[in-house]
C-alpha cells in the first residue's frame, strides 16, 4: 500500500495579518523552505474584503491559503509527494499568523495497492477500501 | 452554524490526457465556467516523468490538479467560498479526463457556530466540535 500523495488541511482560527498577501506570501515562502520543498512559483491575489488568495506551485505540489480577515481564519492547504514535517509546517504557520487555535486533518492521496492477481497492466491499482467509510460513502 | 468553505477533493482514476497539460487547463477553466465560478489566474507547470501541476485561482478561491500519468491517477482540488454543484464538477473532469473511476469527499473549512454566551467579540467563533472524530484526534 502506497500513496502518491499527502495532504494536510490546516485550520488557523483567531490569527493574524491575515489582510496582508505580503506577509502571507513570506509565511509560506518560509514554510516551503524550512520543509525542504522546492518552490516553482507563487501567486497572491487581495480581495475587496481585505481577505487573500495565495498558492505556491511546488516541485512536489502545493501549498494554498485563504484568508476571512473578518473571522479571523485562514485556510491552509500542503499538498505534497514528498516527506513532509507537518508539525514543523504548523509551527510556523501558528507562529507566522499568530494563531491561537490551529487543528489539522492528513489526507492520503492516491492510495495504490499492489495489483496482486490483477489484470490490470499497472504494477498497482487503486486502494478504494482504505479510505475511512465516508470517503467510500461519498464515491460516486 | 456555517462554513466559510466547501472544498472537494476529488480522485480520477485510469484517466488519460494527464501528461498534456494545455488540455489539463483548458479542462479545470472548463469546470470553473460550468461552475459559475469566476477565473482570476491560471498557472500550469509540466513536470520531467510527464505529469503536471495546475492551478486555477478564482474569486470563490482555487481550483488545482496533479497528476501521475504513470499511474493513471489525478488528484483534484475544488475549493470555494460559494455555491459549487460539486456533481457537476465531476462530470466534466470524468468526461475530460476519460476517468474510468472517480471518488470525491466533500470536507467543510472554516466552520462557525454562534457564539451564544460566549466573550467572544465576533458573533461567531469555531465550531470545533462539528468535525468528525477523526478531526478532533487530529488536532494539534
Amino acid at each position: 500500500m502506497n500513496a502518491l500523495g499527502r495532504h494536510f488541511l490546516i485550520e488557523l482560527w483567531s490569527a493574524d495579518n491575515l489582510d496582508r498577501p505580503d506577509l502571507g506570501e513570506e509565511a509560506l515562502v518560509e514554510v516551503v523552505r524550512a520543509t525542504g520543498a522546492t518552490l516553482l512559483d507563487t501567486r497572491f491575489i487581495p480581495f475587496p474584503n481585505g481577505g487573500y488568495s495565495g498558492v505556491c506551485i511546488l516541485a512536489e505540489s502545493h501549498i494554498s491559503i485563504h484568508t476571512w480577515p473578518e473571522h479571523g481564519y485562514a485556510a491552509v492547504d500542503y499538498f505534497s509527494c514528498g516527506p513532509v514535517d507537518c508539525e514543523l509546517a504548523i509551527r510556523y504557520l501558528e507562529e507566522k499568523f499568530g494563531a491561537e487555535c490551529v487543528e489539522s486533518k492528513e489526507v492520503e492521496r492516491g492510495v495504490l495497492a499492489p495489483a496482486v492477481g490483477s489484470r490490470s497492466s499497472s504494477a498497482y491499482v487503486p486502494a478504494r477500501g482504505v479510505f475511512p467509510s465516508q470517503w467510500r460513502e461519498a464515491a460516486l
